[in-house]
C-alpha cells in the first residue's frame, strides 16, 4: 500500500473519471492565441509524468506506449495550466508550444481542414516540411 | 442504395474515421473569445443534423439518443466552422454560443476547475443557476 504522504497527494488523479481503457481526451490549446493545437489521449502515467516534467507526455493508442511529445521534433509543450471538465472525463491542458508547430504534418495545429460546402479543405499552411522535422528519427 | 447526388454530398462524412461505437469526439471553441466550451460526441446522424440545422447536435452516450444542444436551456450553439483534425477522427467546432453558458451548472465553461498545487480548484463564476436555467424541464 501506498503511505498516506503519496495518497494525498495523488488525489487529484482518483479524482479523474478515467475511461475503461483507463484513459482520458486531453485537448491543447495554445495559452498565447488561443489555438486548439491537437487531441490526444493520456493515462494516469502520462498525467502524473506531465506535471512532473512540466511538459506533455501522452499515450499513444497506437503505439501502445508513453509518448513524450516532442521526443523526436523537438516540439514539447510546455504546461501552463490543466483544466478539467463537469463531468472530470476530459482534461484541456493550455501549452507554449515549442517551434509554434503541434501536427506531424508540419503546422502548427492538427485542425487544419474545415468544412466548406461539402469538402474539407485545408486552410493552415505547412509551416516547416515533415521530412526536415523527422530527419534524425 | 443512394442515389448518385447524395453520395456525393455525404462523401466529407465518409471520410471521417468513426469510432468503433461509430462516434467522433467534439471539441466546441467559442468563436468570439477562444474559449473551449465543452467536449461531447456526435454520430454520423448528429453531425449531419448539425449541419443541416446549424446548431450542435450531439451524441449523448449516456442516453443513448441525440441531443439537441440547448433544448431545454436555451443555450444553443450556432456553428460558425467545422473543423477536422490529421487523423481525421476529432472535430472542432466553432460556435456562437446562446446565453454564454455552455455548461449545466451554469458556468460559460465545462472546464471551469484548474489544478492548483494537488487540488483542483473552480475558478470560473456561475453566471445562472441551473434551478432557473431547467425550471420548464
Amino acid at each position: 500500500m501506498n503511505d498516506s504522504t503519496s495518497d494525498t497527494s495523488n488525489q487529484w488523479l482518483d479524482e479523474i473519471r478515467w475511461d475503461s481503457h483507463g484513459l482520458l481526451p486531453v485537448i491543447s490549446q495554445d495559452v498565447e492565441s488561443g489555438e486548439i493545437l491537437m487531441f490526444a489521449w493520456m493515462n494516469r502515467d502520462s498525467l502524473q509524468l506531465s506535471v512532473e516534467n512540466g511538459h506533455a507526455v501522452y499515450w499513444s493508442r497506437s503505439r501502445k506506449k508513453l509518448w513524450h511529445k516532442g521526443e523526436e521534433s523537438g516540439h514539447q509543450q510546455i504546461i501552463k495550466s490543466i483544466r478539467i471538465d463537469c463531468d472530470e472525463d476530459v482534461l484541456l491542458i493550455k501549452v507554449e508550444q515549442r517551434g509554434g508547430i503541434a501536427c506531424h504534418t508540419g503546422r502548427q495545429s492538427c485542425f487544419y481542414r474545415e468544412l466548406n460546402g461539402a469538402e474539407w479543405k485545408s486552410i493552415a499552411p505547412v509551416i516547416k516540411d515533415p521530412a526536415e522535422i523527422y530527419k534524425h528519427s
